[in-house]
């Protein structure tokens, strides 16, 4: 492996995308949690699977999302995360590093096939996601590699590696990994109701082993238990370096102990599947970060990138982001 | 199996699509035959694909795409064709039974994988395919099962079949089954370098075996071997019994001994993807057909819906298309 500088690496579930559009009277007869990321097991996989329309599969994962927008602003990444070595397992990765992505985590040889979730999109354009985590699970310390998180400004995380066991050392091992070589660590909260499930633990990251936060909204009160915007705001200011709170179409707010900016959306045309608007945020405000600009210079990179990706089927940038950004 | 009457049975090769957005340079770099299906193997497979940017997963396949488009209608389909049991033959199977279809191939248990098709899809929306036939040079005879072709008011068949061995005798086998118990047959040239491959046998196809052929302009000239359309046309006039030949934005075609009808091109906003285009035509001409419409009618829904699925990326439709069309 070469020495160079890599911008951001990223680690998180390494997930194939298997997408359907579906009527708001679909998510309530089968009984799906709406907007939210519910998991489920092999045998709700496939029955989800079978009463399903047709689909389109695409590479995805939260954090691998961002990867890819990270590059497609002209940044050096890498990624870590899981698959099997399948059919979907060739896919992720061939995705991964047709961008530049050094993605070196060996596939698994036996357990679970790749990771898939279950993306149902309404007419709203929101997402409804139930992801069956498959080899995933096998993501552990020994995958992070020290000198790849040491080449890079600063290793992103999501939540959602808290779910699978071994995969949450494999992310402390990282984090601390970035601290010592005197990079930065970033997180997102990926899911309120992930943040639900992990609250104490999230808590205790963000106050003591995370420079750069993000969340939406609902992510950021469900971590601070409360319905009020401005109260989670306070709450979350100076545990960490910077936060950046997305809120739809409102735009986001960045929160530092100095200041707090205001940052207004990108207009869009039409919302067709908002599938990985908060990834793509990151990757442009982290692409910002890297490269020194300041806060609201971020924030707007963030809302480049997540206006391009919800104008679109799928979670990944259709085109080039330097380009859109005007970069 | 139930005996209830089909409208239509689709042959082909049963394919998955493997689709990337790239640029004219891209095309005229790789040395890729712009527009046009060309067969590859194994390696050159792989090698493709090592080569491509980031991709997006669908099922396709010509028949099936027309197939889907049928039902997407409200028409009552078959379809036949052979995928690996692998992960992508379960996302074609899948996808296939999830409008309704009757879809009972067994898929191999030994030999290649699933077909898949890489697709570069350039600025202007234009397609040009590469396709590894993979599990499909498994389809023979012994997979036409009589009982689906003869509950079928028509069987349609692909000309790509004419390509994997042991599908022509399966090709074959379905048109004599479906004359013999009064049904009929149609066929589509599928692109103009397979109609160069297999000329002969096409014109002796057209002449003897088909009720009702589809072609775009570039196939039909390619089967009569001439430049001029009106001269391809008056070949064509009475060889079967109705000719659709579609002609891009020029709309298309519809010849008969007694008639020639032109049809209109429905307008569309943005050309997103031109594959299935010819694959929505036909459906949307042989739901028109089997429901006994006459044929100004048949093109119009044709035409309805090739325009639907020009307008995002995909071959397959994205909206009801009996919606889409006022039904």
């Amino acid at each position: 492996m070469s020495a160079t500088e890599l911008d951001v690496v990223c680690i998180g579930n390494a997930i194939v995308d298997v997408m359907t559009r579906c009527s708001e009277q679909t998510i309530a007869d089968m009984g799906l949690e709406r907007g939210a990321m519910t998991l489920i097991d092999a045998a709700q996989a496939e029955s989800l699977y079978t009463s399903m329309g047709p689909t389109l599969e695409t590479s995805g994962g939260s954090a691998c999302n961002t990867a890819a927008g990270v590059a497609s602003f002209g940044g050096s990444v890498g990624y870590v995360g899981k698959v099997r070595d399948d059919q979907l397992g060739e896919i992720f990765s061939h995705d991964i590093r047709s961008i530049g992505a050094v993605f070196e985590t060996p596939a698994a040889k036996h357990g679970p096939p790749t990771a898939r979730c279950f993306i149902f999109v309404t007419p709203d354009g929101q997402r409804t996601m139930n992801t069956y985590l498959g080899a995933c699970v096998g993501l552990g310390p020994d995958d992070i590699d020290s000198t790849l998180v040491e080449r890079a400004k600063l290793t992103y995380l999501e939540g959602y590696l808290w779910d699978p066991d071994e995969a949450k050392q494999a992310f402390l091992k990282a984090a601390r990994l970035a601290h010592v070589a005197g990079r930065q660590v970033a997180l997102t909260l990926s899911d309120a109701f992930c943040v639900d499930r992990h609250r104490a633990s999230f808590l205790e990251l963000v106050n003591n082993h995370v420079d750069v936060l993000f969340a939406n909204e609902e992510e950021l009160l469900s971590l601070y238990e409360t319905s009020s915007f401005d109260e989670a705001a306070r709450a979350v200011r100076g545990a960490c370096q910077v936060a950046a709170v997305t809120r739809s179409e409102k735009g986001s707010v960045i929160i530092t102990e100095e200041a707090v900016h205001e940052v207004k959306a990108e207009p869009v045309e039409q919302v067709v599947d908002t599938t990985g608007a908060g990834d793509l945020y990151a990757a442009g405000f982290l692409y910002g970060f890297t490269q020194g600009g300041d806060f609201p210079a971020c924030g707007r990179l963030g809302s480049v990138a997540a206006a391009e990706v919800i104008s679109h089927i799928g979670p990944r940038p259709h085109t080039t982001l330097a380009r859109k950004a005007g970069l």
